[in-house]
């Protein structure tokens, strides 16, 4: 509740003419407030001063367009699932929660592509998908809305075969700063026709403008699916089988990694009872044929490696059981830890990288006394360390941000990124520079003024101007 | 010979200063001028007043920090093989060649990623990795440098299964409009850090700054490769026999259509004998298991839609004959058709269109009275009919010009793109605004504006200020 300084006459006359535009979809209630003032990690919760619930693209853009004429911030907010600060309103702003915008508006099937509205989750579209032969891959795990996932250019346990929200968007609407409604891209699978605004907006954090409208492709079935989990001897055995297995060019659909800690974890929240050893979650795409075949060269190259106990899921049911598991990896943690909050890191290296990348993050963990299991898309070279920390202890938070620091350094050494999937928000405006450099930093800054001169979209994250 | 404008004392002195810092790779021979004021299609020559010819990143800074001192244009060239006008030096203006960068820095054969500098070749790229068993796959014909690929967003052949530039290019180094290096992206596969500065160089065609190295993904090359050949009654046949197989999810690695004019203008160049029919081209990937799949599967389709002749090419002699005949479609349209050039259009629709857009197209083609064979990728819904004119009657320039406005019409109606692979430069400007509506085009613009403030970036290409 700390934003006296915003609740100023003007603002006040701001959210009476957006109540006079979308009556009580216009909101200023305390409880409402302080949850869209906050994702799902550790960052504090900063409340806006109202939240909007359009039902168009229209009525988007008439509630930025009575922004813009005060300057007054805006924040996109879709599921609250963030992990890096971008929903927390730093300025007492007003939030724009797209959740009742969640109509599929097509469905091509011929050209396996649909468009949504931006607060359509990722589970409703799959569950509209489900006699279609088709489906749409991307899986970051929570139930998240297809614009935040396009706003943070989401990916998680499908990407290593079918892309990055980056390769899945074919076009979008979107909202600029002035208000107006814009459209980026076309249903043709590629194009060279001017500036890439599509790939501008994927991953701009509701920072460039509001994302209503997404065009994505979708993905035929597979005939054949099978998933397994199989244990190692030890994470670098794990990680080691796994660049093995990428560089063979076997294409995995999905290849996790969850080292012991975490698999204790699920096991004492969803009652499973995998061996509590480092695990790799695995599933297996294609014809009945190249399933069978894919299944044979990965036993083998896992085999070189210590592997043990493999457990296979052929049926639909048993699949999503073990998917389950590994999605509640998260709340398994918070669970074991009661009244601890998650600490989110998220580096990605080179796949060659991995194997070193990851050992010596398990004994800095070690080191630093830390809870702070490891979970990852190791396909795409990427992996978390969940610190669980108590959030009155700051001598702990303090530790776990000197953990993240080496990470995201070590990662960074190797060729990698700060971040691979969930984003810059707040959390992470510190490394950017040491990321990206002093030049490719101020053109992003360019970037963001041209596009937002007024510095209204979500500001503060992403490009500190 | 069109430019005592910009024979100003200022420009004479700018080359001056580009002799100090170069010596005689500054150069302004006539021939030389005339030879890079030009692509490959029927747009006049437009001369730049002198080129350089940089060996590094650092020369191009210099190159580029003179010329903006005194706000004078810069192209940078790659192979002058565009289409689109995209060198053309409209002000008389200081070509940047990058053909003298032609290092490979480093290839990573674990992560199957690579660095060059921007003038190497795609051929000289798969020379050097010939014995690394990976390849660079993106292929659109022509011995295209790196640099220019990127720049126009390229994509050709074998982008139904591996993607196009946007999906290949990893990270760039790029030097802006005021003449400073900075880097984009790492080798990461996958980040969320940021705006995707990457993918706004990508197809940018050197409005936004000079693209001088590039990290690529690379791919492993396949156990199996086979080629082939198949006739069909006619290219509205092929064309759906196309969709089919894309709908069922064959991993094709090349699927090109061929219409009957073009297989025969190739016999005559070629000295092959194919028959003269509308055929496709088609290249199979995978375990050898998985390719024999793969041709089952399509040969199944492809007699639904009346095909015969099958011939097969699985020696790798073979099938580069195959694909040379391929690529040497448009030199051989130009060697039935002496003193003419070509008017290349190039239009991309959702696959669901492909075959009423072909049909459509090549009844229009008839009616015309021109010589417009037609040639296309057509698993991604992209295809080209290469009009050839005879460049001194303008009257059939003129028809030209129509057919192609029809074609875009046509495209952009059926949901596709005015350009899928060749871009825009100055022949497509004129697209830009009904395929991307007044407020994307002027996104477009203060983009442009904020990157290169003086307008000195290849001016006059995608974006008119």
């Amino acid at each position: 509740m700390n934003r006296p300084a915003s609740r100023i006459p003007e603002r006040e006359n701001l959210i009476e003419r957006l109540r006079c535009l979308l009556g009580d979809r216009t909101t200023t209630s305390e409880s409402i407030l302080q949850q869209h003032g906050r994702g799902e990690s550790w960052h504090p919760v900063r409340p806006p001063d109202a939240v909007c619930f359009p039902r168009d693209s229209e009525e988007v853009a008439a509630i930025v367009k009575l922004c813009a004429e005060t300057s007054t911030p805006v924040i996109a907010f879709g599921t609250g699932t963030s992990l890096e600060g971008q929903v927390q309103a730093l300025q007492g702003d007003i939030c724009i929660d797209l959740s009742r915008m969640n109509t599929i508006l097509e469905v091509n099937n011929e050209d396996m592509d649909c468009r949504v509205q931006a607060g359509v989750t990722r589970r409703e579209l799959n569950q509209y998908l489900r006699d279609s032969g088709l489906f749409f891959p991307i899986d970051p795990g929570a139930n998240t809305s297809i614009g935040g996932m396009t706003a943070t250019r989401a990916s998680g346990t499908n990407a290593v075969r079918y892309g990055t929200m980056r390769e899945n968007v074919l076009g979008l609407t979107v909202v600029t700063a002035s208000g107006d409604i814009i459209k980026t891209g076309t249903r043709a699978r590629k194009s060279a026709a001017g500036y890439d605004l599509t790939r501008l907006f994927v991953g701009s954090e509701g920072t460039l403008g509001v994302i209503t409208e997404i065009c994505l492709r979708l993905h035929g079935r597979s005939e054949a699916i099978s998933a397994a989990i199989v244990n190692f001897p030890d994470v670098r055995s794990a990680a080691e089988a796994t660049i093995q297995t990428i560089q063979t060019g076997i294409p995995m659909a999905r290849i996790e990694i969850l080292d012991a800690a975490y698999v204790k974890a699920i096991n004492a929240y969803s009652e499973t009872d995998y061996p509590e050893l480092d695990t790799l979650f695995l599933e297996f795409h294609g014809t009945r044929a190249g399933v069978a075949e894919q299944v044979q060269m990965f036993e083998e190259i896992s085999r070189d490696f210590g592997a043990s106990g493999f457990q296979w899921a052929e049926q639909e049911e048993d699949r999503n059981r073990l998917w389950r598991a590994r999605h509640d990896a998260y709340y398994a943690g918070l669970a074991v830890n009661p009244g601890y909050c998650g600490y989110v890191t998220d580096v990605c290296v080179p796949i060659s990288r991995l194997a070193d990348c990851i050992a010596e993050t398990q004994a800095d963990i070690a080191a630093s006394g830390l809870f702070a299991p490891i979970i990852g898309h190791v396909g795409d070279g990427n992996f978390h360390s969940t610190i669980f920390i108590d959030p009155d202890d700051e001598a702990m938070f303090a530790k776990a941000l000197e953990l993240d620091q080496r990470m995201v350094r070590r990662a960074l050494e190797m060729g990698g990124t700060c971040t691979g999937e969930h984003g810059i928000g707040i959390g992470k405006l510190k490394h950017m520079r040491s990321e990206h450099g002093d030049g490719a930093v101020a053109l992003m800054q360019a970037l963001k003024a041209a596009l937002d001169p007024q510095n209204i979209m979500n500001p503060g994250k992403i490009v500190d101007c």
